[in-house]
Formats: C-alpha cells, structure tokens, sequence
C-alpha cells in the first residue's frame, strides 16, 4: 500500500471531536472542511507553556530520501498517547516545491501520517499563499515608489535586497531582470524569488510571539537603501499593516489528526538548509498549551534542523526540550559509509560501521546543548539482525541511549520503547539547554562557534563580498542577532560530496543576507540556492486525478 | 458608515442554514469557517438549469469608481426574494490586485453586500490561489523541460507565449527577463506576469463545463513551438494532472449570503477588459440548479462584459439570459458629457443629456442580442430630481424600461421596482439570445462585428505583428474559436480618452495572444495592460489590523 492508500483507509474523525478532547470548545474552531481547524491564539496560555515538556526530534545526516524524522515524530506521538500520556505532535506545513519536484510529502509515512495527508501536501489551510502575497505585496510596493514621481523615498533600485517569493521549484525565477518595458514597467534591475518555504515572511510568521509582534516584525523588514545610503524599511513604506492583514489567518495553528486519531497540529513550513527550518513558535506553544508532551521535529540533519531550532526558536520563544530524539537509519550509515544509494537495501555491516561516524558526530554535536539524547534507529524491511546488532551496541558503547522503532510498519505501537525511553529522558532532564554562541558575540565568532561546535569545521573563510555586506549589516545596528546559517544538507559540509563524516574542512561563506524582520542574519555557504529546481523528471509528470477525485501518483 | 461596518454590523446566519433553504444537506457542504462553504458539483441538475432564469446585469461605460453593478445584482437578488422569487445571485471573486490598489472591494457596497466582505476581498476559499500554482506549475516545468539534457521537448525558448501569473498590481513584473544566471538556472529568456484574474487558467476554470473538461482544457493550452516550428501543449509536458490536482477544490463553486440573509455563489474572478469578464459556468448552473432566478454580472461596460457573457460564456454553456439590466448612475452621464470626475456631484443637467448618447449606445448595443432590456439608475444621493425626471423621460422615449434604484442605500428594499421590472422582462423573453458573430466567421470578421455592432467603431486595425499572429493560430487550426478582445474599460473605443459616446473611430489590435485551452483567441486593442501597476498612492497604504482583528482602510 502506498502512503495514499493507508492515508486513505482511514476513516478521519471529525475535527470538533479531536478538539473536543483537548477541551477546546467548537465555537472556537474556524473549520476548514470536517478535518482542520484552525486554533485562535488566544488558547495560548504561557502557565501550561512552562509545564508543558518539550521533545526534540532531529537526524543525521540524511539521504535525498530521507530518514524518516517526520514519520517518527508522529509514530512516537501516537505511541505517548497510547502510553496514557497527552501529547500533541507539533510539525511543519509541507512546501509544494518538492510536492512536484521530488516525489514524497512530508506528512509522514505508513502507518505514522497526519490526516487528511492530499490537503495537507497542498494548499491546505492557505497559510503558504498568504505568506507569498504579503512578501509580493511589499515588493510591489518598493517597485511602485521606486516608480513614483510624488511619494518617492529615494530608493536605490541598485540596493534593493527584497526578493519576491513562490512557493514552486522553478529555477527560472532564481535571477531575473525586472521592470522591463520602458517608462510604464519601472527602472530595470536585477532580482530573483526565493521558495516561500525560505521567505523572510515565512520565518517572520514563524518567529513571532503574537500577531502585534508580527505586525512590527513586518515593519522592520529591510529593503535597501536609499541613494544617500539610508536604510529603507517597510515600515517606511506603510506596508505592514496591509502584511498583516493577508497574514489575519496565517498566523493561526492548524489542528489536524494522526491516523490513531490523535492531535496534531500544523503550522508553518520553513526549510532547514536555507531558513530557520521548524514550525511557528505559537503552534509550539499552542501543543504545549494543550498537552504535557509537545513532539516536534525541525528539518534535515541536526547540524541545520536541531542548532537552528536551539539557537534561534527556542531563545527567542524562551523554550528548551527536555529531550533531543535523533532519528538514524541503517541504510543512511551505510550510504554515509560509501555503500551507493542504489545499493543500500543490501546487508553491509562494514559500511555501516563506515558510517558510524556521521552519528557520532552528530551525538557530540548535540551533547553540546546539555539535553538528555535517544537514538531512534527508524527500521526499514531491509534492515538485517547483524546490522540491527551492529548499531544498537555501538550506541551503547557510546554511553547513549537507543532503541529500534517501527512508525513507519505499526504505527505508535511501534515506537513504544522509544516513547518510554524519552518519558524516562524528559524525566532526567533539569536543565535548559547551553547555546552554542551569546547574542553578544560577533557575527563572525557566532559562525565560528557553529562551525566548530556543531560542523565540525577548522575555518570559516567569508569571501570579500561576504565581508563587506558583514560590515554593512553591523553598522546597521544587526550585530546581536543569532545567525541563520544557509547550507547543503547533504554533508556536515558545505560541499554536498562529502559524507560520513568530513574533517580538516573549512565553511566557505559566499555572501549575507539579513532578515532585519524576522531577526537573524543568513551566513550563506557554498553553492546553496534558495530557490530549487525541478528534477529531470518531476513528481508532477505523474500525479493525476479522475473526475471522481481519486488521485494517484502524488507519493 | 462604511461599506466595511455595515457589514460587520450584521450577524451573518450559519452557512448551514443558508444551505439548508435551498434543500443542501449539511453532508455536501464543505465548510471554510462558518459562513461559506464549497458546493460539490453533484448538485448541478441540468434539467433544473433549462427551466430557470437567468439574469445578466451589465452597466454603461463605467467611471474610474465604478456604477455599481454588483451592488445591484446584489440588491435586485434580495429583492426578487422579498417578492418571493427564489432567487440566487452569482457573481466573480475579487482579485486581490485592485484591493490593494485603488481603494474598493468587489462585494457590492452599503446595505446591499455579500458577506464575509473581508475574506471575500482577501483569500476568501483559496481559489485564485491555486490557479496561480496551476498556472506557474506549467511555467516551472516549461523551464524545466527546456533545461533537460534527457528530455527535451526541443522548445524553443524564443516562442515560449505561456506566462507567469500573480494576483498582484506589480508592474515590474510585467516584462522581465528570466532564467538568468548561468547554466544552473537556464536558457536567459524574454517573459511576464499576468495577472492572475487574466490568467488562461481563470478563463478555464470559469469555462468548464465539468472535472474532466478542466483537465483536457489545462492539457489543451499551447506553450511554444519547438525549434522546428511544431506546436507544443501543456499535455506533451503531462502537466494536466497536477495542475488539474492543483485545482480539484477550486472549481467548487462557493456558497456565501447577502447582508438580508439570502444566498450568493461566488465563483471564478476574471476581469471583463484583458479577460473574459464572468464568474464560472458551473457557478451559474449551480445557481440556476438551486432557484428559480439567476441574478449575475459581467465586468465593466456592455461592450465588454455583457459581449462576451454572451457569445463566449453563454454560447460555450448553452445558455441564454431572459432579461439584461443596464446600470446606469447620473453622475457617470454627466462624466460622459463633459463634466469633471471631481465634479460629478453637483447638479448639471446640460452634461446630463450631453452623455445621453453613452447610454444609448450601449442600449444599442444590447439590443443586437434580442433580450428584453432594463435600465437602472443607481442612485446617489447627489442625484437631484430634475436630473432624475430628466433621466427617466429620456430613456421612456427610447422606448425601454428603466426604474431608479437604491441598493445602496436600502438593500433589497430599494430595488423592489426593479425587481417587479425584471420579473416582468422575464416573462416576456421568448428567445434565445443573437449572438454577434458566428464561430464559422473568420477571425477577422468576427472582430469586425463586434467592433462595428457593440462599440461603433468603423474600421479595425491589425498591426504587422499582429497580422502574423492571427496566420499563425489560424493554421495551428484556431480561427474557429470566439473571441475575447482586451480593451480599457474606460472607452468604447480603445482610446481611454475618448468618453461618451465616440464616432468615426477605428479599433486598432496591437497583437494577438491565444488561450488554447480556455477556447478563444485574445486580440489586444490599444495600449491595454494585461498587468496592471500599483497607483501613487496604493490602498494598501491605509490598510491595518489590530491585535484583537479590527481591520481599517479596507473599503
């Protein structure tokens, strides 16, 4: 059965009936069809915030498949509530980007998905769109006073940083000339649009503490600059009022249903290579809110997903996990350990003890936090008992905890022992977790840090570009804000061709962007795009629907 | 009171039982909040369609504020129901464009609105949100295809016509150059935006005539030719399931109500001057499947919303209005007869009658099509009753009805006049509508008909350009197609200067565009933008929400 058809199989209860149980009254919800809601802010309540116990779910590094962290946040979800434990998985909105691009969702998988996973996958409760137009709506803003004879700031269309965004893998729009056309089109100049999924609007939404906070967030958006070399912002340009209204709805956390029935909610969808990668900070709060166990994931591998998560979200939010769940898989180490992807479902105990140190890694990385850690080796049919052995008792050796999970195969009873193994780790946990760097440190010695601490890098090398846009950024008054490190998520790297894990390398950091709204600064390394591309043969050649609604080839 | 708290002074009824009046069970509605809903098409009954009747309200030549036809339609269908009459009114969904643009919505006005207004004028169900992923799903994986190294189509990027759209007045848009910056980003090429309301995709949903029929429409859509000159489709690029997958809750027609509580579809969201101007086929027999009377709109004046409400959207659906309203204000006839925009509210009945004639062209114009005419006078409160008295005996000599009517200012009430008119009209019709030209005309004369019969003019003009368009598509086997001229709004003829009612001039057709899949061809008259730009000072200047929702600035 394909993930559509399990999804399928399923009769979803009503939404008022899974609201219901977390005692939020119907007159509360603002429907979307009978199985999403969306949750006013106002069920918000920052006592339970601080009783509430947060997990962490994050990864090694992981294949272009995946390894499987969505699956096992809401596979172990499922398996706290069967536990007795109220719990809620708290994850991202799926991006249509690799919807069409990649075949895959990122509503789980098998028997551990949120439901219903084909409007999940799609547009959904709208929150992508809204974010998109209230990003365009500010660029036509700046092109029409770029444009103005009466109303004009002066900007210098040549400093323009704002970028127009699309929620689609569509490399022709990565850099654009714009504004052609003459006198009636504007003063042409070079641009480009980045996925939504990496829009400073998309981190703005995700990073606010309430909507007034999302409304100043807006404001405070840098634009470029004016012809005297002032900073513009969008506040300048009356926009974020209008911002916030498109984004009235966005801002609210989505409730939706694991296929067991139990809550989850979705909000927000920003990449871990190239953005902040984890959902809302009032979803979070919402989950905890609502539940004792909050599971939450943030995107790829914890060197992107999990520091970001820490660094940025949580010392924003005021949050720490009381638990840091990291999801390996036998066929990953392998790959990490040289096997071919192609070849990966085939026993090889010597590759994955070649690959053993891309985990490592990341245990290390991650013990820098100070947070209780739970391998979860996320099973696969292929695994064999050799391997299965081989890995269990190297993690023991590590002095770490670990335990084989099945989400994917049996859904929560699957990840039983991994539910009681992270009830046992929130239960130790008496600490906040230890940031890799200080606000107050310099940009370049929080890149350091990062790079060190949780890469494993010896230099960080920033080109002259990226030198002179640091400079800018800090007479600007941006110097205390926490980095946002843009990065390939295939290697520990900044160069995708190196697995396992990598040593004597250096970050090489091309340029900088600064989200002046959202809050952090974007050290961007290597050749990494923040708009993606189509594969040569996109998902989309082969997704389909009758006219009876019966879709097939979406996952 | 603005229009904006007249309608949150209302307490809007659960769309349930707006649905439940017209015999809808709860189980078909698919809800987005409380107050609009999606109707399956399951409900369209073609037997009920025959035997209902359908009204198009249409308007002279409009002022830059428009005449108020919605208010109308809206007005008149609560007035049909105070009579008794089951009635639905269907019109279009605003485009976020003009929203934040020149200050207005597009849900009517006073008390004659349909509400949610906000959502209506903001995201509403999501609609013109997935036809602009539709629409540039088709555009990435054009890109895409002219990238591949495996599976070249062999396109041609110089004859790519297919653009990008945005629901965005962006001018910088418009023109640009995209798939710059090297090998990874493609083949360096000269395109642009749309807006998303003059999308071919918005032309389709609105023309379909069922599921399958959008898909095969999506797969019929002509992209460019290959480097040997054969044309390609967006089903050579499979591209019709996703973009059909993209679209499976969009072609829904949505369920909302009017301020007296009565029932409105909203469907479908072209503009009347670069589109076809109409909200969607499945809307209006949704409609006619539920009631006894249609009341629905086209955009901008007769001679474009009311020419192609008839010979595209009626010819193509099989159907044919029973009576046609003609919205008429007093201060638009003094617009039309010379006096200032800033003036138009003082009395002046000289410029009164010296734009008699705009009014009477258009009365003309309709005439053509054989259907009993109304004329409604959308009073103001600056009307006076000499210019009133005036008004009325004027058209009483020309031998066709007309009421004064005050939507408005009174909702259903102040359109019971016309509404007893209209029934009246109704009765009378026992004809099918004339359409202007024949679909066996050649491209050429069928412009020629409507260029002579509804705007007056004398001679077409076809530039170079467009002369070698017009071989090209009819050779592609195109010529047998209606078609959907782009003019301004602003002027019969295709001067936007040129006001009341213009002799001896000529329509001069820069290009042509084709929309393949939509089924017409698109002549391009004059200077006419098909994406609009922001104005100097741009509603969404003014436009704020507060921290408890409160929303100013938008109507």
């Amino acid at each position: 059965m394909t993930d559509l058809q399990i999804a399928q199989s399923i009769s979803p209860k009503h939404i008022r009936d899974i609201a219901s149980a977390l005692a939020i009254p119907e007159t509360q919800l603002e429907y979307y069809g009978q199985d999403k809601a969306k949750l006013p802010l106002s069920l918000i309540d920052e006592n339970k915030v601080d009783s509430s116990n947060l997990v962490l779910v994050t990864a090694i590094t992981p294949t272009p498949a995946g390894e499987g962290k969505t699956t096992t946040s809401i596979g172990l979800g499922d398996a706290m509530c069967q536990l007795g434990k109220k719990t809620i998985t708290v994850i991202r909105e799926p991006s249509l980007g690799p919807v069409f691009g990649i075949k895959g969702g990122a509503a789980g998988g098998g028997w551990s998905q949120v439901i219903p996973m084909v409007d999940i996958n799609l547009h959904f409760t709208g929150d992508f769109h809204a974010i998109e137009k209230a990003n365009n709506l500010l660029s036509a803003l700046i092109e029409n006073n770029i444009q103005s004879k009466t109303k004009s700031l002066g900007i210098d269309p040549r400093t323009v940083q704002w970028k127009r965004c699309m929620d689609m893998n569509d490399r022709g729009l990565r850099n654009i000339v714009a504004a052609l056309g003459g006198k009636a089109g504007g003063i042409p100049r070079e641009t480009g649009f980045n996925i939504t999924a990496a829009s400073e609007i998309m981190a703005i939404l995700c990073l606010s503490n309430n909507f007034n906070d999302l409304k100043e967030k807006c404001g405070a958006i840098y634009v470029g600059d004016t012809w005297e070399g002032k900073p513009v912002y969008a506040r300048d340009l009356h926009a974020e009022g209008a911002m916030a209204v498109l984004l009235k709805d966005a801002i609210k956390p989505n409730l939706v249903q694991t296929l067991e029935g139990n809550p989850a909610i979705i909000h927000g969808g920003p990449f871990a290579n190239i953005a902040q990668g984890t959902n809302s900070i009032l979803a979070t709060k919402m989950g905890m809110s609502l539940a004792d166990y909050v599971i939450t994931e943030a995107g790829f591998g914890a060197d992107l997903g999990a520091e970001k998560f820490l660094n940025i979200k949580c010392r924003t939010a005021g949050l720490s996990p009381k638990a840091i769940v990291l999801v390996a898989t036998i066929r990953a180490l392998k790959y990490h350990g040289g096997k071919p992807l192609s070849e990966v479902a085939q026993e090889d105990t010597e590759a994955l003890e070649k690959g053993f140190p891309n985990l490592e890694r990341h245990i290390k990385s991650l013990k820098s936090f100070g947070i209780p850690i739970v391998v979860s080796v996320n099973g696969f049919t292929s695994d064999t008992d050799a391997e299965k052995q081989l890995l269990k008792s190297h993690c023991e050796k590590l002095g770490v905890a670990v335990t084989l999970s099945h989400g994917w195969a049996e859904g929560g009873k699957g990840c039983l022992d991994l539910a009681e193994k992270v009830v046992e780790a929130v239960a130790q946990c008496t600490t906040q977790f230890t940031p890799t760097y200080s606000l107050e440190d310099s940009v370049r010695t929080k890149i350091k840090k990062v790079c060190e601490t949780i890469y494993g890098a010896e230099h960080v090398i920033l080109s002259n570009e990226a030198k002179s846009q640091l400079l800018r950024y800090e007479s600007l008054g941006y110097g205390n804000l926490p980095i946002c490190i843009a990065k390939t998520q295939k290697s520990l790297s900044d160069d995708e061709k190196q697995l396992g894990r990598p040593e004597h390398f250096d970050i090489h950091i091309r340029e900088f962007e600064i989200a002046a709204g959202a809050g952090f600064i974007i050290p961007i390394a290597g050749n990494i795009l923040r708009m993606p591309g189509l594969p040569a043969t996109p998902a989309a050649e082969h997704i389909d629907i009758d006219e009876n609604g019966e879709i097939v080839g979406l996952f």
